[in-house]
């Protein structure tokens, strides 16, 4: 399909526009030669697969070549990324060493005219040096990243003498509010394994008056007996995503293929809005929607104490991403946040998607104007490490019950605390606000030009999505979009989720909606 | 305590000595020169407890000094280490800058001479600089590994092209037979969760002949309902640890301070042979032992196919370390084969602690000779990385069911691609089992000397430990020996564990022996 699009003189160019990347210089445009995948991701992946599965593997990327907002793959292809390794990298490929800040009016004219010399490439590195920032790449040849990185220690007994700075830099300076603790883990699944964990253990404390665990509990929790081992629930929605491991695959709704075959707790699910668009059009169906999912939650949590299993938890996404990137409005999550704090259950804010700047914020729930913070907070991805914010009375009082051998990655915490300091000089949430705010407009524009194909625009931020008919028109749509040069993910079944990193600006934005109509036309 | 063991000078050389591993040299015996955890530890603590849990930390350490074997603390001291970060750390600490391979005769008495003069220690760095092998420092520095480090991909879907080769340096150049397959992850717990779905999809899909999901499994499994959602279980041993996730734990049967207050599911736990030592004047109980057992796994597996909740897998530690270092033989490992080949059960080995050298090979099974080789073995700790080899019929053919957003951490591939490599070339495994064997030999002779407080004896290569009286006792020996720099971890009850790295030479076995007969005659 990709070969109707090229030109011999595109294959010259993109051999060439590969060079761009050492030379610490992004690209000014996609740049697509095969067939994605392409010959040599086919070979790697045959290769591969003699000793790992590689039924999900689109294509090998060259990530040394990989800069800035653009992915190269494998094969030479230059793709603009707008899905960014599914949401989790915060600033784009080897931010430290290739982020540059030029103007784009000045300089891509410039640029453009050198693009097949190489040599004047070189010289135009050089030009530029002084306007990269090698934050990152000098992280990595810091005496204390290389210490963390070949003497990994046990986090949870023998923490290093710089890991609490490294929390408070890292991570408390961008805690939510009302959750001052935090809890680092490796990834988003153990983050909510564990905060669940920690609400259980709340739960029965409470039960307890406040007392650890009996000798009975003790003795009965060793053949999965009551009282040790209690008949307890999460309450997460139809339609959500908060890992893979059996506890957190039970709390997953997303999709079938997650879950079948797999034993899962009896937990209960939950209805989630799905809105109207345009939201201004539709707001007595939509509003309807959030009454209708608030009672289905108090009658789900009516039924399970009825039933002796109580629901302990309630864990939600400010946007169901992995489902479909359904949004819930604030007047929806402040009737969440009611019902837990009457029924007295842990309200869990699941962020690992949304968390870390793509919806203008570092936390997405901050815009809901709750009458009290959500009591915790989970990350993952954009964090680089997995965890979750707390707050103060669900601190587990005893040693060993929150625990394992790491507990989170020294290496990936000292990574953070560079990109928050980027995030904070670079004013990088502004910039996915003021982006996103034409990401929305254009959007809506390539909507009403393809009415009726395409459908549902919405987003915060940068964090946007859309609708096709179905799912054979989505996957199409993408192959179609990658063909051109745009990388972009799907999600739900007829989904379109955008995922830029923080650093995609307005020159990003243009070609993004450029290829975007360009696919719509062609699907 | 440790105060009484202190002399004025030695406090001199403790400040003395914490500059030794900034100058590349391992020291030559321990030091300690404050109570542990120290002022300096406790004020980090308590610095740290307004933002992060602390319950478990033993003490701050300063990576940064520390080298080789030994650990240096917050406050200056240094310990002798054979607990490496809870058997996770496989060369010691900063192996690549600090690891000597001098001649310990020729050199320990030079730099005995030398250890109060920081100048001349200076001359001795250059001196030995020839000797260091800065190999894994080397790595961090390496384009391939800053590439990992800050553009870190999704290896499910788009793995970079330098991925497949990693795999096979790092990892399945050390399969054990019969499963060349491997799929990594990020921790023990992920490991073992993903190793128990992949054998729950692989025992549905024999149910169904072969072929993937039906559309019923497909629908019935969003409401965990049959036939989607299936009742199976997973036995696991009493006293077995396999992490801390909800399906890990409910496999774990270690401590119930991990258990109590977590919902878990049904599943069955077997008893695990407790062997009486030495082994050789109690071959017929502990033969009766293994019968008793074995005869248990084959009723739970019949009570629990006439209740259809059909175990999908069995899962065994070869050394049931975190639940106090209890051994099966050989014979019960072969009964555990043979039953579950009969019964069609995925024969899954836990070696997130045993697997990586300690004990004396780089898989604790491999010397059980059995029928077949296990289905599935997992690992994590040593090998950086967590994740599972598998024989080739349980590869699932279906994308996305085994899966997540990271599924590994190429950095940590990058670095255990080069401990391999030193493994290999500087024979350590054979010096894990010359050493381990006087480990072994020495501990008895304490044994004998000590015959009414310590216990059992037992090990493989220098994964090594003995009981005491009981966890009173046993704690308290562990802060005797730490008083006197011995850095040494306790399990089960009343277990002592060995954890060395595996550059642990005869030198450290010398210090370590006569330590931990002060602390037995002490105690």
């Amino acid at each position: 399909m990709s070969r109707l699009l090229r030109s011999s003189n595109t294959v010259a160019k993109c051999c060439v526009r590969t060079l761009w990347a050492p030379a610490g210089i992004e690209p000014v445009s996609p740049c697509v030669c095969t067939d994605v995948p392409g010959p040599v991701s086919k070979k790697l992946k045959a290769e591969m697969d003699a000793v790992h599965q590689t039924s999900s593997v689109k294509f090998f990327a060259d990530y040394k070549k990989s800069i800035g907002n653009y992915l190269v793959d494998a094969d030479g292809n230059t793709f603009l990324d707008i899905y960014m390794q599914i949401s989790s990298l915060a600033l784009g490929w080897l931010i430290g060493l290739l982020y540059l800040t030029y103007d784009y009016l000045l300089v891509t004219s410039l640029i453009s005219i050198l693009i097949d010399n190489i040599k004047v490439c070189l010289i135009v590195r050089t030009h530029f040096a002084g306007y990269n920032h090698p934050d990152l790449i000098k992280v990595v040849s810091d005496p204390r990243f290389i210490t963390a990185a070949v003497s990994r220690p046990a986090l949870g007994s023998f923490p290093g003498n710089d890991f609490p700075g490294e929390v408070s830099k890292a991570l408390t300076s961008v805690a939510p509010k009302g959750c001052p603790l935090v809890q680092t883990m490796l990834c988003g699944s153990s983050a909510d394994e564990n905060a669940i964990k920690t609400a259980f253990i709340w739960y029965q404390t409470q039960k307890r008056g406040g007392k650890p665990p009996t000798e009975q509990d003790l003795e009965s929790c060793m053949r999965h007996e009551l009282p040790g081992t209690p008949h307890l629930s999460v309450l997460s929605f139809k339609g959500a995503f908060h890992g893979r491991t059996l506890g957190a695959l039970t709390m997953t709704r997303s999709k079938a293929i997650h879950k079948v075959d797999i034993p899962a707790f009896d937990w209960p699910a939950a209805e989630f809005p799905r809105y109207k668009y345009p939201l201004e059009k539709n707001i007595q169906y939509n509003t309807e929607q959030d009454a209708m999912c608030l009672a289905n939650v108090e009658e789900l949590i009516a039924e399970r104490k009825k039933a002796k299993c109580d629901i302990a938890a309630l864990i939600v996404e400010p946007i169901q991403s992995e489902g479909g990137d359904h949004h819930g409005s604030p007047q929806f999550f402040q009737g969440l946040r009611d019902i837990t704090k009457k029924n007295g259950i842990v309200f869990i804010v699941d962020e690992v998607q949304t968390g870390g700047g793509g919806t203008g914020s570092y936390w997405a729930h901050e815009s809901w104007n709750l009458s009290s913070p959500p009591d915790m907070v989970c990350f993952s991805k954009k964090f680089m490490v997995g965890g979750y914010f707390y707050a103060e009375h669900l601190r587990v009082k005893e040693a060993y019950r929150i625990y394992n051998t790491w507990m989170g990655e020294p290496t990936k915490l000292i990574l953070l605390e560079k990109a928050v300091e980027v995030i904070e000089r670079d004013n990088l949430l502004e910039q996915v606000r003021r982006v996103g705010k034409g990401l929305q407009s254009g959007l809506r524009n390539i909507e009403s030009a393809y009415s009726s194909k395409m459908h549902n625009v919405r987003g915060l931020g940068t964090y946007c999505a859309f609708d096709l008919d179905d799912s054979e028109h989505r996957d199409k749509f993408v192959d179609i979009a990658i063909s051109k040069g745009l990388h972009i993910g799907g999600c739900g079944v007829t989904g379109i989720r955008f995922r830029p990193a923080l650093i995609f600006g307005e020159k990003h934005l243009e070609i993004t909606l450029d290829i975007l109509s360009k696919s719509m036309k062609q699907l």
